[in-house]
């Protein structure tokens, strides 16, 4: 396959310019109309079936190759930031307080440079392959969801996805076996007392201090609740009571998230909150609602096919580029499509050049080094092509719900 | 009335002989036999009509006077403490680990020694006298109501009492108006968890970490939901969980005290502990046991007989030796003759000679100053055979019920 | 002194002639320039000596009587709130967001009558006359300290004021020797930890749930730090963490108030406030800054001077009229006068006619009962021009700290 | 080495007599004097060259092979409990008050009968045997110390070690690389406050309520302060407030335990726990003694060792009963060895025939399945002997420190 290498490493510069034009211009998510067809018209100019609109602004295009084989997807997101973008460079985003800061703009280049390569090569493949893009990836319910149930996944036998991650050197891969990122949960509690004036505290009740009890109390949920080897996370972001100073409000409200790896706990730890919360409510003689939306579940990958990816990275890369990491607590949709197929998410590493510590995802001074592009297509594309020849055990899905 | 006074004067020496006799036999609350039997035979073998075993080992003498007039009872209790004497004097505890370590001793001897007075003056007085030696105040339920249940206080028109305080000055009393000390109740709180082992917090209910809740969340109550101007007291005095460091225990005890001074707190705090407790267990799925006692009510003096003690007071001792004072925390089931019929409860100076600081009651080495004894028995003595003559607006019976 | 009281009478419509235009008027706290100068012109057309910009916006008019006598002050405030007028009536504010909402109109209507009808009467009368017309009474630091510093309690004896009061009825007094109105601070905190991302709160420190702890620990500062038989009050008003759902903070802040007594518990409960805010930071780590802005002190008033005012009351009232009242929680910065000079400040009822429960101070409907300012007036008139002859103990001035 | 495995099959009916010989005559830690005794006797009589009193009541035999090879060490602890015998069997303790409640006889004649074994087939066997007969492993600081100070593990090139657990069936072997036991340590807290009546609380500092809020806090170091993928556990297990119920003590005090799996998070719970309570006692002006135990540092698998033992139970029973599984939080003075000398403790099911739970370890009615010791005899005899020919990767020694 090292026709579908060497191909990659010409249309290297290609991916820079798509990758910097997608820069450019940014889009949030569930608002990404240019960039969707941007992406469908890029198909279609190149005679490549593609099918638009899949579950909102998803785009999926799909390549037949010569012989039988296994279906392949790879995916990409193509969603922007509300930030600002505040790094000084060419390529700079033209949109005000909209930004590509995590990457997807890089993801997108990538899939596409690689299936204009597979594409090219088609006579000499095997299977089918189908290039998942998908939009809305930062907002939940994400796009994932609607694009699988519009069919995006359809005979698909085995899906592979990686981040641009800035903070690892290039040239490296990220894998893990069984959870790779948490579920991730948003939840809103409001209390409702009843105000007075703060010289009459008896008069009221004070939901401002039932609040800040709730808070206390969500520690033991994870300090006694849970068993120590697992994990998980409670946190409340914000605590909202607006009122003058020498007012006891009627009411507050917090939000908060929770991050966790599997479905058991998950529950156990909405419905050892919930308890909580009521116990405190009924101590005071308040009341509440609380809203727990749950969220991306965990991403699972599959042990044969991280397996089959860290070989492929350990055969493109130096052997100790594939680095074993632990559970990220981060939330990814890509954790949808592992629920209906085998398959591998993984990072790649995409840390700029020449400086110590790089900017986190989602900061307003991030950037990619450009160079992972080409790292995470050939880990991808040989990953595709390869998948129906050298590896006979991928049939196994290992869905495990244990750290 | 200036017999009296002389009489009491001379009498002095007698005050202080059984003062001491009973100092040396003091017995604890409700097992007072012989301190009964002796105070018993003491008004028989003067001829006063005398009934035993009055509500328990109550004793209560009657003595009428010549001509007509109101009903005046006089009260004195008798029980000692659970305390080892550690005193250096002739007169010591000769009962091991039993003590009069609160002045009830003090107490009798001055009711003794007045009431034969009064009997020898009675030709002179108008009225009756009704000198209740009430057993048990030390210990909840106390003496008091089964004493006034078995008729103690039939007819009485109004009642006086005083207790010797070892920290104030002989020559001085000290008075209030209205509430002058506290409800005491007292509480015992079970948790129920489940226990295990100090490893794995997750397959327990841990019920120390929800009593520490409980306690931390008792805070609120008088901090948040009593009117600031009320007076209230909290306290858990002790929490018992006694297990191996890594053992994680099925239960733990708390006791405390409540201290108020109207009912319709005490009963708003009951409840709102049972709303905290409840409220925290439901928190943690643990269960409890809340008992809760009322102890002694508040002792609420009459407006009319506090103000009549006070001129008397002034008229005995100096103008400045009557001292108005903030209520008491402390408990006394004086309290209950209160709510039957008007009356006074006072304090009077008994702080021994040539200390700075004199030792607290129930110390081990508490005392009073005898002295003190011919003070109150001269306020006692003038308040009752002088309340038919010098005033007229007694009959208003105050019983508020606010600080 | 009926001729003044006659005169009160007849010139009642004129009182609510003046209130009226001034409650179409009003104007917010430290900007009530045409109200002073309205005030001001008010007494310069009758000739009486009158200062204007007295510590700012404040006005003082002076008369001498024609004997030698007492100089007695009088006071009323006449700024406005910023609250939206809701009531339905033809007199109602013109400015929007702006209403006299607390009866401040209500005060300087009396008070400018009252001074015309002692100016027509001043042959006859003895001593000197100072009505101090106050600004910003609504808001720290207030018009008094100002007005004092500039001179207005100069030679004066003794002060009066009232403030009508929405809920109580009319022809009633509420007095209280002593305390009167609680001192009452503000105080900020702001809680600096470091932020993150909520999936992982061990690598910040987590500002929201050491502002919780503290919230929660305040509590034991009413509970535990202070006598049950002192009174206080620790409110926290307002919380504020403002990040989204999944974000930890750097930082949160909080508001609230405190309200005493008394300077001692008043230095207490900050000192208390500090070593809770101080300790909860060590444990986590984070740091704080804590600003205490001490308010208004107590209103203490003078035991001689209420009890002057009792009498008054009595005799132009019934007797049951004039109610001794509990100290109230709320602010006054006629506290600051009584810290000079003896004197009282009282209620007057002002409860509107045929209302079941009147709208309370501060409330967009709130509204007086306009006859409440002929019984305000008549009280604070008869205790003015009397105060030379009727009472000869006014000179002790009791500034007590005890409730 | 059929031989081995045959000889043990022989000579099961001594092991279970050996055991039931000592579960008759259990001995507490660091007082077993007869059942070192017993073991010393034992090797003595057999001509087996021993080693008393290692580092206590250790006991330490050596055998030597034919043939060069390693030195490999095998370990059996031999203290028993104090808990009072409930099972109705022949073999019942008979000394009141301590029993083998956790399978250390059946260690111990395992180990013995292997021992013999071993010796009766040196001529054939390369390498030398250490059998290391551990006193106290049940009570901190435990014999494990001591006897490696005193040079039982002198030219020892790996060690084994297994323990008997009763909720495990029979033929099957629990084995984890990495940990596989907690670190346990242990705190003790005494917070000085000073005491008075319950009802003054304001003349005390409430020691009962710091403590409280101090376990309240404790719960945000596991939920906050360490990162979700590690584990731990901060339990109290004891609170000790004893006073009278009306009664403000002037101290208590706390007990409890700690659980890690490395050293730098044991370190930083160490110092957030007394972050805590300096910051709570500082809010309340209390004092603290606060004493943190080391006790035994986490057990951690050697993986080459690990993978080893894994092959042979796998060789020796079916491949499913090998199960690996997560780390115990449980503590093991093993721990101690494997700091030293690489090598593997597992577990070895031992669960009693015909229950469906089993009696958990350290209950009262606690026993195992005796074919238990005949499996592990057989796992560690086949380890021991096979150590010099079958592994060729054992040097490598990792002691890695992360879950």
């Amino acid at each position: 396959m090292d026709t579908l290498m060497e191909l990659l490493d010409k249309r290297y510069d290609q991916m820079i310019a798509i990758r910097r034009h997608l820069h450019q211009h940014p889009e949030l998510s569930f608002q990404e109309f240019k960039t969707a067809a941007y992406i469908g018209d890029y198909y279609q100019n190149l005679g490549i079936s593609v099918r638009r609109n899949v579950g909102g602004n998803g785009v999926v295009a799909r390549i037949k190759g010569n012989k039988k084989g296994k279906t392949v997807a790879l995916r990409a997101d193509f969603d922007a930031l509300p930030i600002q973008d505040q790094k000084d460079v060419p390529y700079k985003s033209t949109v005000p307080g909209v930004m590509h800061a995590c990457g997807h703009d890089g993801h997108t280049a990538t899939l596409l440079v690689l299936a204009k390569a597979i594409f090219e090569l088609k006579e000499q493949l095997a299977g089918e392959y189908v290039f998942i893009h998908q939009h809305a990836e930062e907002s939940s319910p994400g796009g994932a969801k609607a694009m699988i149930e519009d069919g995006c996944l359809n005979d698909v036998d085995v899906i592979f996805g990686t981040h641009l991650w800035s903070t690892v050197p290039v040239h490296s891969i990220l894998y893990r076996s069984g959870p790779i990122m948490a579920a991730a949960d948003r939840f809103e509690l409001t209390i409702k007392g009843s105000g007075g004036h703060g010289a009459q505290p008896h008069k009221t009740k004070d939901s401002l201090l039932v609040a800040a009890q709730i808070v206390v109390l969500f520690q033991q949920i994870v300090s006694r609740r849970i068993d120590p080897l697992d994990s998980a996370v409670i946190s409340v972001g914000s605590f909202i009571a607006d009122n003058a100073f020498n007012v006891i409000g009627d009411q507050c409200k917090l939000t908060g998230t929770v991050r966790t790896f599997n479905r058991e706990l998950q529950q156990l730890i909405q419905e050892e909150m919930e308890h909580i919360i009521r116990g405190i409510c009924l101590a005071s003689g308040c009341e509440y609602t609380f809203n727990y939306e749950i969220g991306y579940p965990a991403v699972i990958n599959s042990t044969n096919q991280t397996d089959y990816i860290k070989e492929i990275a350990n055969e493109l890369l130096d052997v100790d580029s594939s680095v074993e990491i632990t559970p990220q607590m981060g939330g990814e949709d890509f954790a949808y499509y592992l629920q209906h197929v085998p398959g591998c998410f993984f990072f790649t590493g995409a840390k700029p050049e020449g400086v110590e510590i790089a900017y986190p995802h989602h900061h307003p001074r991030f950037d990619i080094n450009e160079k992972a592009m080409l790292v995470a297509a050939k880990v991808l594309g040989k990953a595709a092509v390869n998948y129906h020849f050298d590896y006979t055990h991928h049939e196994k899905h290992v869905n495990e719900s244990n750290v």
